[in-house]
C-alpha cells in the first residue's frame, strides 16, 4: 500500500510517523480542558471527540469519544471500528469536500498533554522472545538450563500488575524492596541497584471472550485491537530474590510504561510476517492460519540527566518466537475470561547480536560488561537516566510510529515509610 | 464480646452464621428485579439499599448501596464503614424504636439470589501457609528443597486473574491445557486430569494506595475492608508443565470462587490472633504490631454427584505464616498501587496434620494415597463434584459465618473450538 495522502500536509513527509495511513488512537487535553479521544495525523491531534459532537463522525451504537480512554469504541467492535477509520480517511484525505468543516478539530501535538490512551484492565506479561529467554536463562540458571523445558511449547507468561501501567512520560521513582545477594546471609530493605528496562510490544485486546470458552489464533487476532510499545521496568535485585517459585512480582510492579499511542491492528496489515520456523511442533491450538507478527523496527535510548541520548539497542518485534495472537489463544485455554482493555506485553524483544538486546541486564552480561553511553558507561540505570523506546514500520514512501515511550528514572525515596 | 439480640429472632442462636454482631456484606436480587446490596441477618437479607432510599440510613457522601457492588461504599472509608454498621445495630437491635420501619426491608435468605459481592480489580494470590508451601514443595521439587529460601522472609505471592473470580454456586467447567507427564515425549493438550481445590481466605481491599508509596503493615490492616472464603481452583498437571520459570498461569485461570458475603473486618475483631513464631526475623516492614491474623475454623467437603458429603478437611486461617496486612504491605514495596476491590487470596489453608490439609494435591499426596469419601476414594476431583468451602468464629454465645463458598465440577468441553 503507497501513502494515503492527506491535505495535512505535515502528514506525507516519508518519515513522519503519523500520516493518514497510522491514525493511531490517544487521548489528550488542552489547557483546562478534560481529557477526550484524538487521533494523530501529520503534526496535529485531530479532535474526534468534537467531531463526533459535530455529526461529523456518526458511528452506530456511539458517542464513543468524548471520554479520556478508547474502551467504549473497542468495546463496538471490528465493524466500528474499520467504519471509523475509513470516516477519518475520507474526511482526511487529500481533496476531501469536508476540509474547512474538519480543520477546526486540528490541534497542533505540540500544544497537547497526552494521556493513558485505554482503561487497562488486567495486564498480562510474556516471554516470547527467544533471544531475551536464552540470555537471561543462562544468566539466572545456567546455559544447559537456559530455555526452560516448556519455552519452546507454551508461550510463557505471567499476570502483571494492572495498576502499574503509566503513560510515556510519566516519571519512574526508583523501587525499594527485598534485596539478597548470593553471599549476603540475609535479605534487606533497599532501593534497587540494578533497576531495567524491558524493551516491550504491548498487544491491546479490543473484544472480550467468554468465560470458559477457549479461543482460536485467528479468533484471537479479531479480538485485538491495536499495539503500543510497552516497558516493563524490572528490578533485577528483587527478581532474583523474590521469583522463586511463583514468578516476578514486585520486581515488576513499580511501573509498566506504554506509548501514548495505539496503533490499530489495519495500520499495521501491510507489515505482517511470520513467526520464526518453529524448533519442535506446536500444538494444533496454537497453529497460526497466518501471519501475525509485525515488521517493527525498534530502539532503545539511553540520556543521562543532561547529557546526549545515545541508543543502546537496535531490534525488531519480529525477533518474536510467539505472537500476541498466539498469546492471548493461549491466555484463554483454561477458560480464562479475557475483556476489553486487557494489555499483554510481548516479553523482551532482543535480537541474536550484542547490540540488539532489549533489556540492560542482558547489554552489560548481568552487570559483567559495562556498555558504553554518551559521557560513561552503564550496568543498570542510574538515577536520573531517561530511557526511551521507539518503534517504526517503513512502508511505501510512508512511517507508521508509535510516538515515543520514554521515562525519567528518579531517586528512590529516602524514607519509604515516612510520612 | 457477647451477642448482640436483635429483633430478628433466628438471628439470636448461638449457631446462626449471621447474629447481629456479624453484618456481612452481599449483593442479592429477587425475582425480576435488579441486584443491590444486602445484609445478612438471621434467616434474612436486610435490603440497605431499599433502607437507604427510605431515609432509614443516611451515609455521608452516598448513596452507596442501590448498585450490585459494595466497591462505592469501600472508597467511602472506615469512617463510613463504621457509621453504616452503628446505624445497622442501632435499626436492628432488640428493643429498636425502628422495628416497624425496618421490618418491610427483610427479605427471606431462602427466596434470594446472591451475586459476586463486588467488582474485583485485580487479584493477587499469596502462597503464605507453611504446611502447605512445605508439602507441595516436597511434592514438586523434594524434601530437601520444600521451602524456598525466601519463604521465611517474604510473603510470596503472585498476580492472578480478576476475570476468573466468581460467586459461590457458579459451575466451574473443568479446563483444557497443556499436560506432559514426566515420562512423555511431548506435551498435549487436554482436559486436566488432576483438578483441585485451595481453601484459602481472601482480604478484600477497600482503600486505595499510592502509586510509588509502600504502605506500613498497621496501614495496610486499615485498608482492608473484610474477608471472604475464596478457593483458588487449580489444575496441577497444567500446573506442573506451565509454572517454572515465570510461576503458575493457565493452572490458577479457570475459576477462583470466593463465598457471597464479605464478613467486614469489624465483625472478626474478637478473633484476631498473631502470626506464629518466627523461624528467621522478619525485616522490619513486615513487623506487625499487633495481631493481625483471624481465628476461623474452616472446612472443606467433597459430594459426589447424588451422594453424600463427606467433611475431607478441618483447618484454621490461624495457622498462616503471614497475615493479609503483611501481604499487602509487602505488595505496595515496589511501589505498586492498591485500588479498592482488589483481592488477596491468603494462599491454601493447611495444617500440620493429614486431615488439616486444604487441598486434594496435599490430602492424596499427589495422588498416591487416595483419601476415603462417601461412597469412594478421590485423588483429585472427579467430574459433579461438589466441593464446598465453610468457616466459622466462634464467639461468646454467637457464630460469624460467611455463607458457604461451594462450586459444582462440570465435564469439560468435549471439543473447546466447536463453535
Amino acid at each position: 500500500m503507497p501513502l494515503l495522502r492527506s491535505w495535512v500536509e505535515s502528514a506525507n513527509a516519508p518519515d513522519h510517523p503519523f500520516p493518514l495511513n497510522n491514525l493511531p488512537c490517544g487521548v489528550f487535553s488542552l489547557d483546562g480542558e478534560e481529557p477526550r479521544c484524538g487521533v494523530a495525523i501529520g503534526d496535529f491531534v485531530l479532535d474526534v471527540a468534537g467531531l463526533e459532537e459535530a455529526g461529523l463522525v456518526a458511528l452506530p451504537g456511539g458517542p464513543f469519544l468524548d471520554v479520556p480512554f478508547w474502551n467504549d469504541l473497542m468495546e463496538a467492535g471490528p465493524v466500528v471500528w474499520a467504519a471509523f477509520r475509513d470516516r477519518l480517511t475520507a474526511l482526511l484525505s487529500d481533496g476531501a469536500a469536508e476540509r474547512a468543516a474538519v480543520e477546526p478539530f486540528l490541534v497542533p501535538l505540540a500544544g497537547a498533554t497526552l494521556h493513558m490512551p485505554f482503561l487497562v484492565s488486567e495486564y498480562t506479561d510474556f516471554y516470547a522472545g527467544r533471544h531475551h529467554a536464552t540470555n537471561v536463562g543462562t544468566m539466572f540458571r545456567g546455559a544447559e538450563n537456559a530455555l526452560p523445558p516448556n519455552w519452546l511449547h507454551i508461550p510463557i507468561g505471567y499476570n502483571g500488575r494492572a495498576s502499574s501501567v503509566v503513560v510515556s512520560g510519566t516519571p519512574v521513582r526508583r523501587p525499594w524492596g527485598q534485596i539478597k545477594g548470593p553471599d549476603d546471609a540475609a535479605p534487606r530493605f533497599a532501593p534497587s541497584a540494578r533497576f531495567d528496562i524491558e524493551l516491550e510490544m504491548g498487544a491491546v485486546v479490543g473484544q472480550p471472550s467468554t468465560h470458559g470458552q477457549p479461543v482460536t489464533v485467528e479468533e484471537a487476532d479479531a479480538m485485538i485491537f491495536g499495539y503500543v510499545l510497552l516497558n516493563d521496568w524490572s528490578a533485577r535485585d528483587i527478581q532474583a530474590w523474590e521469583y522463586q517459585p511463583l514468578g516476578p512480582f514486585q520486581a515488576k510492579a513499580t511501573a509498566t510504561t506504554i506509548s501514548p499511542w495505539i496503533v490499530m491492528k489495519a495500520a499495521l496489515e501491510p507489515f505482517r510476517t511470520s513467526t520464526p520456523a518453529r524448533e519442535k511442533p506446536l500444538l494444533p491450538y496454537l497453529h497460526e492460519p497466518r501471519p501475525m507478527l509485525y515488521d517493527i523496527a525498534l530502539e532503545v535510548a539511553l540520556t543521562p540527566e543532561g547529557g546526549t541520548e545515545t541508543v543502546i539497542a537496535r531490534t525488531n518485534y519480529a525477533e518474536m518466537y510467539y505472537s500476541a495472537a498466539q498469546q492471548l489463544a493461549h491466555h484463554t485455554t483454561s477458560g480464562c475470561a479475557m475483556n476489553v482493555g486487557d494489555l499483554l506485553g510481548s516479553g523482551t524483544i532482543s535480537g541474536p547480536t550484542k547490540e540488539s538486546r532489549g533489556s540492560l541486564l542482558e547489554l552489560s552480561w548481568g552487570g559483567k560488561e559495562p556498555f558504553p553511553v554518551a559521557g560513561g558507561t552503564r550496568s543498570f540505570i542510574q538515577d536520573n537516566d531517561t530511557l526511551t523506546l521507539r518503534g517504526q514500520c517503513k512502508g511505501d514512501g510512508y512511517t507508521i510510529g508509535f510516538g515515543e515511550c520514554t521515562g525519567k528514572v528518579i531517586p528512590a525515596l529516602a524514607d519509604p515509610y515516612a510520612r
